[in-house]
């Protein structure tokens, strides 16, 4: 199952492409469309659009998967990094493709087989798994390849599970916020 | 000038169309994009675009103007409205068309000459300077004409002046999170 992994954000996004097999993985490319901070937020996402289109296009991969994107500290970031990742959505589902979406926690429990694991301990596993000298760079790049592993692992079945206990803890946060 | 406003979100997102020259406006149409709140997001957002993309090649407008995204109670409404935002601003972005973003009280402040007028006040005023007889319907399509007009009466240098403010608005927001 090749798939593609996406850390998704406006000033970079992080692409992996990943072949997995239940309990093993190959790296397949890694990398990171950039946009300018400077630029308009309608033509960053149009940049990110035609960086997600290339490698879609270039890789064919089975599935996409993208990282949930959660409360930061900064409002603009979160509202950045949501539309970044909307358009990673949109593009999978113009290519029928297969789309979910994993929590950093998900990742790192796959990869490490703890939640709760460090940015280091998952960047070892990381290359001891893809049989790689060192973790791509830059970080981004390295997230998104954690990601699609995690995601070549997770057979359907889970994924349906993930996203009840998804669906549910919105329900959760939803009661909490009204 | 001819002005797209789009009142963003997941399971309405509101269209209006407006001609609008200093002071006057004249309604072209209003509707209202939805989505099924059971279907994948990445699906609604695939909608979404498709309703966009009908708007844009049938009107053909000067610009578009975007809600901006603010804090809502519930995070996960947030995430989806800005990703719906963000295939607003992308479609827009695609056609080489102006776009920007406004705040509901700067649509207010423009349509009432007070940002914090009501709901209703803002529909009186809608329906005063379009010569319509009732506000369109639903309310998502009334604040998306309510948004065109706001646009098409604030000049290019407004704009920029109101761009200003917000990176300003933005700095201040991150030095205070940070």
């Amino acid at each position: 199952m090749l798939v593609l992994g996406v850390d998704p954000g406006l000033t970079r996004c992080g692409l992996g492409v990943v072949r997995g097999t239940p309990g093993r993985a190959e790296f397949v490319d890694a990398g990171v469309i950039r946009t300018p901070s400077g630029l308009d937020t309608a033509k960053r996402l149009l940049r990110i659009e035609a960086g997600l289109e290339e490698w879609v296009t270039r890789f064919r991969p089975d599935a996409v998967a993208v990282e949930q994107v959660f409360a930061q500290h900064n409002l603009w970031t979160v509202i950045g990094t949501a539309q970044a990742a909307g358009v990673a959505l949109l593009v999978a589902a113009r290519h029928g493709l297969p789309v979910a979406t994993h929590t950093p926690s998900e990742v790192k429990a796959a990869i490490t087989g703890s939640g709760r694991a460090d940015k280091a301990q998952v960047g070892t596993m990381v290359c001891r798994i893809l049989h790689l000298a060192e973790a791509p760079k830059p970080a981004d790049a390295a997230d998104a390849v954690a990601l699609a592993i995690c995601h070549s692992w997770r057979g359907p079945a889970q994924n349906r599970l993930a996203q009840l206990a998804e669906r549910a803890e919105r329900a959760e946060f939803s009661g909490r916020a009204a």
